[in-house]
């Protein structure tokens, strides 16, 4: 009986829903997932000042479950990984951010591949991710087609489409031999797309399940050795 | 009902039985592991020529496999993954190396990690493998304390103990925070070897089989839109 | 007449006066620093849950600011440029984070650098930020002599005898030309350190400070071309 | 008096006679090339399998000159540089592979390079050759414009005008300022195409067997350090 | 009271002039700039031809200013950095390239940036400017519009509509969030050019002149440990 | 019949004497080497100022063989390679570096190679150099035994030493395959270091001359398209 706590880092409770739909369905009968979200924060995280406010209460949501002992992994359901670190230093448990999962995952199914993210102004941020996750080589290109976090709750089939059209671009003018969907926001549309055409796409929050499912299994938790260390005892003003 | 097919590219059949049994302790109940090895090829792989001879081999048998479309995903349990893109252009379903699936699922357990593996020959093949997985700036250090393949099934005890030093001094003086046991003839020792040292130990087999069972439950399959397409129509003598 | 605010981010007011005295010493008479921190947080920062949480903080100290339109430059003085991006797009005006401050200024003094900074399980944050910087090939050494932040606070001769031992190594064992001083802690302390090893020192608050200022003199803030554009409109719960 | 033993590791004799008179040209009167190709394997090498299986017929080559001590160098004559390392492994004498040879005399012609190639399924293929020569940063593009193998055995002419184009727009739009042609079934072909182009254009078979033969006259072989030392003792079933 | 000796390699009275102007308005009211040129060497330097001669008659200004004690810090005028190593050698002051300084301002204004620079003769020397310094993954694009040297003291006119042109590009195009000129000959229209683009533009000569007034404040000068050592004793014919 | 021109960029006539009767010895009977060297300049080279200095007298060198046309390719004989960007936009004929040529056959002998030079001011300079041949990956080490570069000139016994020695760690303790001989004054070395270490030993004078020979021969010369064009028209005062 294993069981992961996947954490929604914005305050969206629909979004939650929504991916929790989606995590249930990847995992055994004997995985359970409960999925949680902040009340407090930004609604949506585009930025890096919405993934600071937002990392600031994750890590209360790490802590609190913590103290109750339910859960045996974490999942960070935002694909810019936010708090990650932070995370492993307050468990012995895996901590799985989807963006690490679904770029791991990647290289199994392709040998390049393609994020179709949302907004522009997050470019750099995943070129960041990428480069630090060592996959810059892999990466044919990254698209951010303006599409808002929300708009898959708010205007689906135009928003559908137009991810539909940059992962097709990806595939046929970038060389990518397999999509990442670059937000949790798209969550449960990577079958349909992969169908359409014809290459895996990978659902980073389906990615991140399993593997922390695995971990479990595999009895894999986060080293105390150095960097993940429980914090210095301190005064927290 | 998942079935993995794990092919250990060398003519050892009593490595063959170590790996399975490893392999059946970390899937699930709803998963077969079949393990075969050709019957023709070096009895350990040591070095480029003896991949060379393995790969051809296993390729044979992937081919095999395919026309009995006997497997869901295949496992190549020998620590340099041979032959690997080669079967990827064999099949639709996923193909894991034993190194890949380690190296993926290191980062989920430690900012760095060690390799402890075989002999020091194989420095420079490791070194490369580490470098197109794009985790170099992770790795902590390749130790290789001129341990062969089949050390541990005829000096199992003392083979041990090497092993065991090996990977302590990486974590103690090389700032490993995780071990990766490089070389499928280590399987089954993870645990031990973890609880000896107080951090992470990765078995490669395990990682693999836990990585192509997740893989299949995802649906993903090996991309056919390049790189591993099926080899092109020709005369082979 | 130029206006930086230099926000120490953790909660440590004895630190903020030290730092606010080298601040000033290094500036024209022109400019004047203000050096704050938030009420709140952690008292030091030493590791990525102290960091996120004294991000948090952060933020709100530049929004603050902002309203006030009391800076023309900001400085964020703890040496892991905690909330550099999220601040840069809350303002026009130019963010100098500490760390990126100093290894932008060290190029200029010598061929290679050590970092001389605190504590063992900073080794990999900071290793993380001199790749993301693209100095990582004329990184001689990190150096981690187990310093806590405020070791100078506490007993500040015994912290200056290890802190100048770790950057003679770096000197003398690992080809360093140039030594960082990797903490806002150990502020005023360069000028010593460098008669004493005979090659330049950099104290990374004195650098970001210069670099503020003259930032603000050749009238160069922050682009909001992209990454750095406000955030987006949405609901902050 | 100096042999060069240059193995075709495809099983098209037409190819093999192609190039033994390519090499012939380029190695001076006191050197002999004897051009062979295994009987049994892939006609044409168009991918990981065939190299696969063409590697396992290329290392029996090897073998047996060796044991006939029919040769001072050998050259591997099929761009992807198969079985580089294995063969490495068996003889103390030189080693060169077409592509590694043609990509070192590149920057002795030009600041950048490009290769053309044959068909998209290989592009990575020759990233990772490309990666891992060093070159990468050199490179100004890969062209493969979907050209097979024997394109010139059977429609020279045809053939020869796609290569041509796809060369001028390397260098009129990638900014190659050197071509490498990227098979060796296009040697021969390098002259008249300099001259078309303007700009240098490398045969790798010849770039080969000048290097082979350098390295018999300056009296260097392979290391038997460590990586290419003769495989360990062991039953090859 | 600081003096920075600022050395245009080339020969042209008229850029020095010009350079001169630009480099005493952004330092302060303490600081003099020097502003000479060798009066023998090429006009302008367009290739490393030219590069080679100025930088002969380059390092005899140096020598001459450090027998004088005539300066604070030296700033060599011209974007490819001629001589740098060389200058350090010679002194104990800092010397500051205008191409290193623009580069490391560059990373305080935005994510990405652009040079704009001359000919297309100099990119591949640009090319290794920028990767020696380590800002590679932060360029967006190299930008030669084919100007001369001396275009704007010819028909500056047409030569700025040409840059602002090549600037447009940049960040509309190639996603770069900041612009360097790209030639000491474009100093003095950042200012006029960024009201344009609406991103921050750096000038090089007015970035080196203030990290040289900043160097010589913080007392940071050329580390004598290793690479800069002054030259070893020995004739010189 | 082939015409090198070997030029020795400092004015050391014995080092020259030295370094023909090397070159002489490596090429065929229908090759001529002729040595020169500037009768100005710095006796030796051992830094980035003698460097600049040598390298206004090579190019002077080198247009005054082009306007003679006596040679059909140049080797510049400083492990620098001082001057080679320049000399090649001379020329149409091939110009080889030393220290390039050293590296680019150091690949063929072996995984991994050191570099024994001469004094530990060059490091940072050797470096750069291997970086920008794309060869950092494959060092093993470099050595700088602090050996003059006229040491074997002055007390050749000890200095042999020395190298003897530096190489030997090079081998034992550092992992290297193979030795590459960081300085044209060790020339005529490398057989009986080879013999004594028992790996190939790569003397830097014989692989470029060789190589030269090679280009040639196989009619490549310098690519005229961007890079290397002849230097644009203007005045030289």
């Amino acid at each position: 009986m294993s069981r992961i706590l996947l954490i929604n880092p914005n305050s969206s409770d629909g979004l939650t829903r929504a991916i929790q739909d989606t995590a249930q369905h990847v995992v055994h009968s004997s995985t359970t997932v409960e999925s949680v979200n902040p009340s407090a924060g930004p609604a949506v995280i585009e930025g890096s000042y919405d993934e600071a406010l937002a990392t600031y209460h994750l890590v209360a949501e790490i802590e609190h479950a913590e103290r109750r002992a339910s859960a045996d992994a974490y999942v960070i359901a935002c694909f810019g990984d936010p708090g990650l670190d932070a995370a492993r230093e307050l468990t012995t448990k895996p901590v799985v951010g989807i963006a690490q999962a679904a770029i791991a995952l990647a290289q199994f199914t392709g040998a390049t591949f393609s994020i179709v993210s949302t907004l522009p102004r997050v470019r750099n941020h995943l070129r960041l991710l990428v480069d630090n996750s060592g996959a810059s080589s892999r990466l044919a290109s990254l698209k951010t087609p303006n599409l808002g976090v929300l708009a898959f709750h708010e205007d689906g089939e135009e928003a559908e489409r137009v991810l539909a059209q940059a992962a097709a671009e990806a595939v046929n003018e970038d060389g990518a031999e397999a999509i990442i969907l670059g937000c949790a926001g798209m969550s449960g549309l990577a079958r349909s797309l992969s169908d359409e055409l014809g290459v895996p796409v990978i659902d980073p929050v389906e990615a991140a399940c399993k593997l922390a499912e695995s971990l479990i299994e595999l009895d894999l938790g986060t080293s105390k050795a150095m960097t993940y260390q429980a914090p210095t005892q301190k005064i927290y003003n």
